[in-house]
């Protein structure tokens, strides 16, 4: 038997820490229904082929063996690193029998070989949506997967996020109007502003043959941003006031681009300030044209979501519009991804919320000796009837042993069956919190609603 | 792009599939965390050199590589193949934070490199309870887990099950009072009835050694059974009319684990079937003396369960009482596991039962026209707030296309705003089933309990 010792980027909770990432989980999937998100689950593994597509991805996979292989058919396959490249194989296999669009949400588990040293998992839970059309969909659903992500983030026990939000087109259409043919390089280096900052982009750009007057005018891009459409008279000042090409066709082409970004942008900042307004703050959107995304496949709206006070994690549900989740095209779509488990571990270890007890039980019937367990048990299975979560006493110890079982647990309140004359004749609940006793019928009695379930509690 | 076909052995199933497993999930869910079960999640890797510790198991399992490994690390590891070993695991590296006795569930998939062709998958789900202790475990929840199992298995739609149950003491003390030597490999052989027939385990005890006599009287005793305490005067005629061993210390030692056990098994059957009488019939538990469990590790209950009508499948609810869960003892403890996927795959099989409809939403509010997107959106917000998931129409298209969207996906109401003149303000909403129309007023109305969500619909 081996030593026993976690293992390094593979985390796992106490029972009490596993309540309060099952409420993440179940909120985030009552949110995610009532928007019409069915759920799909996909088996974690796919066909390497498929799952290396993206050279970048490539050096994390887990590759499965077997220890006595007869063969090597299995060493074809890894354990998916995104919920993406399943889902893509999901509807690929499955077109002639799903409704488009198809809307649906996804909360698995998925494996990437990262150094753990980074602070990041090997092993996490991501939780998707997607809504992907057949040939075409419309443009208001890149508004409503926005809404739809900030309700589920609003649901949970974290600060306000400001989601930050861009547009493909525009940024395409301003770079080309600027000169820059390498669109998709100069969008990497521009995702690494954080990184290296704005002359280490600079550099990075001119190195890459983009003319320094260009780069600049990507950088000043970069800096606007605005909580609603006033981005727009900002975006159209610097594209007034910058070198752009002499090519009446290509500048009318990139002109065209930007000019429908811009109004897209503004359409989604406007749609999702206007839904996510909770509890009479601002809207969570703000465009912010340095959102670049180094993903290739985004072509309309893309977005990426901060946690306020909680910056330094990065982005905790990003996203965007794509013109195919299919290789070969025809399947649009737009979605987001929350890393939960992130979330969830940072939640814990700053201490954001916790759960009020590690058990679900909320009451602790006691047992005055061995032969009176059954009318304990008859007493647990009559509050169970009614949904009260309930265990027996393992053991016929002493009363204050057994109060002391529910203590260590949380459970808040023991019931002693049969105690005594002029009681009830199911006996008494004690609430052990503050010693209240009183007489009660377990076809009645019910503790107060926030003690039902163990509860989460902001900390 | 490799091409799409599905793998063998890894299910995944549709949106509406995916309900019911979800449905199946939840209910066992609820059942355990009613009785004081709180769940744990544990990782979905060890080290080999843990999973391998049962030299049988070895041949199954998936091994981690790494596509582009700089070092050979994570080929130390492996996906667990049940859940047994990593809740070991995990009580090993907690037992100084956790209370004992602890009583966890745990739903999580596990991969094993099985054949597929025999109808066994790859990856699936299990579920599993125990309750461990620290150094002893009263014997009475060797009763309660199977109670649990019981009840979670009868809050399923599922036809009724039998529960067979044994006593490894009771099964020892006879085998060792009639002369056998090789308790574990007789087990193991008597284990294979179903497989080879009475005739095929007789020649192979006797090709263990084991004398005729004493296979005969094995033979008999596999044959009792009995829905209550009656299987006690069966084994004790038996025992008084089988050749036994001569050494009178050895057969006093045998005579008491024999009446150990017996006393144990009447009252597991006794307590089981008095609180599992679901409406009316006869409670879930048999004493079915034939029952051995292949494993070792078992020293008292054990236990298999039986879908009515489908025997075929074998046990789906397994498990028994073990001495302890850790290497090194001391963490006695009982549990059971459902073969979670296999169920669900014969219920949505042999048409048991299935979701009513394939996606969450119970109502598709319908869009005028793109300008009044905004007020379908507003209707779509004021039933979600009182909990009833919709969708807004992805399209302006005629209603009539917009009820068919609203039918391909089986969602019952189409919600008509700004209906005209003489309606309510918020329109008019539609049960598509049969027509009926009516005026409606968005914080008010509701669709029936039985349409909230995708209810499950007997087969």
């Amino acid at each position: 038997m081996a030593r026993v010792q976690p293992l390094s980027g593979f985390p796992e909770w106490s029972p009490q820490e596993r309540i309060l990432e099952t409420h993440v989980l179940t909120r985030l999937r009552e949110v995610f229904a009532l928007h019409g998100f069915g759920e799909i689950e996909t088996r974690v593994v796919e066909p390497i082929a498929r799952l290396a597509g993206d050279s970048d991805a490539a050096k994390e996979i887990y590759t499965l063996g077997r220890l006595n292989a007869e063969s090597d058919a299995d060493a074809k396959l890894g354990l998916h690193f995104d919920l993406t490249v399943p889902f893509a194989r999901y509807i690929e296999e499955r077109q002639g029998q799903l409704h488009f669009p198809f809307r649906r949400f996804q909360m698995q588990k998925v494996w990437r070989g990262e150094r753990p040293q980074e602070g990041r998992y090997r092993e996490f839970y991501q939780a998707d949506i997607d809504v992907v059309g057949r040939d075409s969909l419309p443009e208001h659903l890149e508004a409503e997967v926005a809404i739809v992500m900030a309700r589920a983030l609003a649901s949970l026990p974290i600060p306000a996020v400001r989601m930050h939000v861009n547009n493909r087109q525009l940024v395409e259409g301003f770079y080309e109007g600027v000169g820059i043919t390498d669109v998709a390089g100069a969008l990497r280096s521009v995702d690494k502003l954080d990184k290296i900052g704005a002359a280490g982009v600079r550099a990075e750009l001119v190195a890459k043959g983009v003319a320094e007057r260009a780069a600049d005018a990507v950088l000043e891009l970069a800096k606007i941003s605005a909580p609603d459409a006033s981005f727009v008279a900002a975006v159209e000042d610097l594209w007034e006031t910058s070198w752009r090409v002499e090519d009446a066709g290509a500048l009318e082409a990139a002109q065209l681009k930007l000019a429908g970004g811009i109004t897209s942008l503004a359409a989604l900042v406007t749609a999702v300030n206007s839904a996510t307004a909770f509890d009479g703050a601002d809207g969570v959107a703000v465009a912010d044209l340095r959102i670049a995304r180094g993903l290739d496949y985004y072509t309309g709206s893309v977005y990426e979501t901060f946690l306020t006070g909680h910056e330094d994690l990065g982005s905790i549900c990003s996203g965007g519009r794509y013109d195919s989740l299919v290789a070969g095209g025809g399947f649009p779509g737009v979605g987001m991804s929350i890393g939960v488990s992130r979330l969830v571990s940072r939640i814990l270890g700053a201490g954001l919320a916790s759960a009020s007890r590690s058990v679900p039980s909320a009451v602790l019937v006691a047992v005055t000796d061995e032969e009176a367990r059954p009318a304990s048990a008859g007493i647990a299975d009559r509050l169970r009837a009614r949904g009260i979560a309930c265990e027996v006493s393992p053991s016929a110890a002493k009363f204050g042993k057994q109060i002391q079982y529910a203590d260590r647990r949380g459970i808040p309140f023991v019931w002693f069956p049969n105690a005594g004359e002029g009681t009830s004749a199911d006996g008494q609940v004690k609430d052990i919190r503050n010693g209240e006793q009183m007489p009660a019928d377990a076809d009645a009695w019910a503790p107060p609603a926030e003690d039902l379930y163990p509860s989460i509690v902001d900390g």
